[in-house]
């Protein structure tokens, strides 16, 4: 007997996982004709028993009755290492394929979920840990299969950049601008994970696996406020804080820093929250992807897209006959 | 019996022909771990008997010889619509899939082209046809799937965006650079293809085949040349010959211009022949691709890209168990 529904499963309800419900019910049609099935949320796993919630989806507070479920597809919307690294490995075990946007977790456990997902005849997707709403993972993954990538630049955390940019038209100190940024909610109250570069370092490290097939053998990781307080760019330059990766003889050197560049830089013109990727390429010079960084439903529709890809990539909508 | 090489066909053997070639050799073992299968050019159609043509390639001069063959994938890389569209027709006909960086052709005939090949149950793919090494044309059909797209503003004609480059940085006439451009080999002997924006009229159509699933209601085309010469732009302005679309109530215009824009757009930072596209989209805000608007290797990369993705769309190499 055919499904004819994808049951869905959400892990988390914050700004991410209200974006996938959002993106979900707005998009069901389309989705369904896409995906060639009807899609529904089964069920959204969330702790806070007390949280008010509105709207008609079922909150399920336990684990253990949320594994219970039969999913077809699972959103995992949480941050941390644990307990999303279990939640994502139990889901991939039983073959069914996970779409996170935990760039921490899948930093760090990445390499171990991808194999539990191929050995399981399944996938996890990760096209949201990494450039917000830039489809950088899959371009690399499915469009760009015969270029050899020789580096890497990005600016890939939307906080400090914000904050650079901020302090280029407006002046005054750095840590002020943190507050503030605090203050507005753009940065975290421990801001470090922004503005000592862990966050840009979780991102490239997930982009060396994809671009380099390996993680970084060297990392380095300097600091953005010390740099800003001290350098003073000129008229014309910008300060730009950048994730690089590439090659010194056989190492594979990923390097978060602070770094002063000129107009022909391709990261020149990123102002603001932003985020974008420059990948110089063998072939085709330096191709650089632009757009959002964070945000609910920017995020949500990389990870709604991320499981169509896969959707379709294993169940392709073209007639085999065209395979020839 | 399984067949074991893809047999390959090339119609023209210029600039891009010669990529194509190019990137085939270099990559074979690449490819043919991609595709599963061995890969062979077994012919190249060319015009000039009298030419001297180097290296082992199998060159036919005549259409009748040509077509004779049997091919597994024919790259189309002359210019013009005939006989271009003729050749092209006759091979989806064969239920063979035809790669194509033909603009002109494909902005007129590409709606018939793909109508046939989908009637052939094969596909007419065109990535090379605009935005040259960037992936624009598959990221909106493979990867954003859920983005509904409200509009789009690119630099598609690398020429002219060196043109208007070259007067900001030196000054002087513009017809001059024109002619310095010719001299080099950067323009054409007749330039009105680039300058009076024909070029990105026709890359335009195309994409809003692409993004917008129909052809242009009203098509705007501004000269370069008048405007460059009237209008200066201030101190922080720059001057940009860009390609945009919109709906304006139902009504889908297409309007190439040349525009005084300023630091905040998203094309402000593109110099010299580089191109970039910025799709305005529902839920993620402006997503731009930049990367190199034509040359021989970006050129073909993108044609070897685009014929590769056909064949795992059309092949997939995960298990079908993964579909679940």
């Amino acid at each position: 007997m055919t499904r004819n529904v994808y049951r869905i499963g959400i892990i988390g309800y914050g700004t991410v996982g209200k974006g996938i419900v959002n993106v979900l019910e707005e998009q069901k049609e389309r989705i369904a004709s896409l995906v060639s099935r009807e899609i529904e949320v089964e069920y959204v796993l969330v702790k806070d028993r007390l949280k008010k919630r509105e709207g008609d989806l079922s909150f399920v507070y336990d684990w253990d009755a949320f594994k219970r479920s039969s999913f077809d597809v699972v959103f995992e919307c949480i941050v941390g290492v644990e307990p999303a690294v279990s939640y994502a490995t139990y889901f991939l075990e039983q073959g069914i394929p996970v779409i996170t946007a935990n760039k921490e977790m899948f930093a760090k456990k990445g390499k171990a979920l991808r194999e539990v997902a191929s050995e399981y005849g399944t996938s996890i997707r990760y096209e949201a840990t990494t450039g917000g709403a830039i489809p950088i993972i899959r371009s690399i993954n499915e469009l760009l299969h015969i270029q050899t990538f020789t580096r890497i630049d990005g600016i890939v955390n939307g906080t400090t950049n914000y904050l650079v940019t901020t302090l280029r038209k407006e002046g005054g100190d750095f840590f002020e601008h943190v507050k503030k940024a605090q203050e507005k909610g753009y940065a975290e109250a421990d801001p470090s994970f922004d503005i000592d570069g862990w966050d840009a370092l979780f991102k490239l490290r997930i982009m060396c696996e994809s671009v380099f097939g390996k993680s970084p053998d060297k990392e380095t990781r300097i600091p953005l406020g010390p740099f800003v307080q001290q350098v003073k760019p000129k008229e014309g330059e910008r300060i730009r804080y950048i994730a690089s990766a590439y090659f010194e003889e056989d190492v594979l050197h990923a390097v978060i820093a602070p770094k002063v560049i000129l107009p022909e830089h391709p990261l020149f013109g990123v102002d603001g929250v932003t985020n974008a990727i420059a990948l110089t390429t063998t072939y085709s010079d330096v191709l650089t992807f632009t757009g959002p960084g964070a945000g609910s439903y920017p995020t949500a529709s990389a990870m709604v897209d991320d499981w169509i890809s896969y959707v379709k990539l294993v169940k392709p909508v073209v007639p085999a006959s065209a395979g020839r």
